[in-house]
């Protein structure tokens, strides 16, 4: 199945935008799960079998499990396997890119190792750096345009004509396979308005809305009907992660 | 010791400004190789052992080894001990760039768990993404700046003001710590100049001049006295690997 299908499918079965971040901290997890021998599969598993009726899809980023080495990568992919097993996506977030041959190992890792549904991507290499990727047609591929984080102001969001929008546009001109998405921070609600404008409903993952202070209404209003709304730290680490997730799934729906 | 200096002391040693890339591929290594138990690590030592004296640096390309899942981190762990008990420095060459908590995981991988002495980053997510990084002192950043592949046309090279300009002097005005460096193409001589204009004796890393074309002399002159002139393909697949990287080492000199 296209992994817009499965996102449009999980979308309508859990009547749901929020995709919850499962960004891992041995540090900020419960301690009776960090003593455990597979504390980050364990801890995942927590999060998921509570919140797998609220969400579209789960976004692990990476980077929060291989700074824990094999452990880690083998969390990782076992958290992968048990979100299949509830019928959900997998977004990596792993904003890779390299020259062909390095991007097309990266694309390996993700989708023929990992068994991710969709990646995120760095577009400042250009096409035949996310071309290796794109050839999945089946997998989704998100182009970061416009990042929730104050350094988007150096380069992505600078007049006359900013980077942000030059990535916008790339970004439609290379959806040839219909398998594209991009990624807007919620703290930029008018720019995401400008972006949407330009790629029509391709899924728009927006990270922002929770620890980073994003505005929640105008992200929703103007990211569309495949806008993915992210939350990680305030939903995981909170004191009662399925509350959460269904107040800020809820929250989502009463803004459209 | 500091990346710079560790990076001077192997110039110095082998008289030497040559980088191997360590782009480590199953179906191209030799058959007696492939088929052992430890394949990966066992062409990565035939590599190292054969051409330890004539390299000022090693760079692993990251996502050559995650393909191959946990195997592939076991055997770059591997890898870049052998490589620091033959006192050479290793550029971990991951791209990496996220926003702050991610790059610091991120920087935790490279740097805690690897032990790599540096890295590549891409800027795209600007100062904050790239700052992680940069906190450790000892280690040496390497920001993208203009890429050896066509897509750098895309987003890198457009005028009036090109964006690898903009990043060049981002990354002078980041250089805090002295732990900077950038990435220019071999492909593109003219704007390594440029480059080198701005950035002054930064180390320059640049891909490019093996299978991917570049042009050796005009790299060497304008990249500067620590121009890090990097092959990977060219060499370790080479039929003579030690022979191939002392004609590239003997050219690159002649060049100066």
């Amino acid at each position: 199945m296209k992994f817009v299908d499965l996102l449009d499918r999980s979308i309508t079965k859990n009547h749901s935008q929020l995709c919850i971040g499962l960004d891992i901290d041995l540090e900020k997890i419960p301690k009776t799960i960090a003593s455990g021998k597979n504390a980050i599969f364990d801890f995942n598993r927590f999060i998921i079998e509570a919140t797998a009726e609220l969400v579209c899809a789960y976004k692990p980023n990476i980077a929060f499990y291989e700074r824990y080495g094999t452990v880690g990568i083998e969390a990782l992919l076992k958290t992968i396997e048990l979100i299949h097993e509830h019928e959900l996506p997998v977004i990596l977030d792993a904003k890779r890119g390299d020259i062909g041959n390095s991007s097309d190992a990266y694309a390996q890792a993700a989708f023929q190792y990992f068994k991710a549904d969709a990646i995120t991507v760095n577009p400042y290499m250009g096409k035949d750096s996310v071309d290796p990727f794109i050839k999945y047609e089946d997998k989704g591929v998100f182009i970061l345009c416009l990042t929730s984080n104050p350094g988007a102001a150096d380069l992505q969001n600078k007049p006359p004509h900013p980077l942000f929008l030059t990535v916008a546009e790339k970004v439609k001109e290379w959806n040839v396979r219909g398998n594209l998405g991009v990624v807007v921070g919620a703290t930029k609600p008018d720019e995401l308005k400008r972006v949407h404008d330009i790629v029509g409903d391709m899924p728009i993952l927006i990270p922002g809305v929770g620890a980073q202070g994003g505005d929640l209404e105008a992200a929703v209003k103007n990211g569309g009907k495949r806008a993915i709304i992210n939350a990680s730290r305030s939903i995981i680490y909170a004191a009662d992660p399925k509350a959460e997730a269904k107040k800020l799934r809820d929250a989502i729906n009463q803004c459209k």
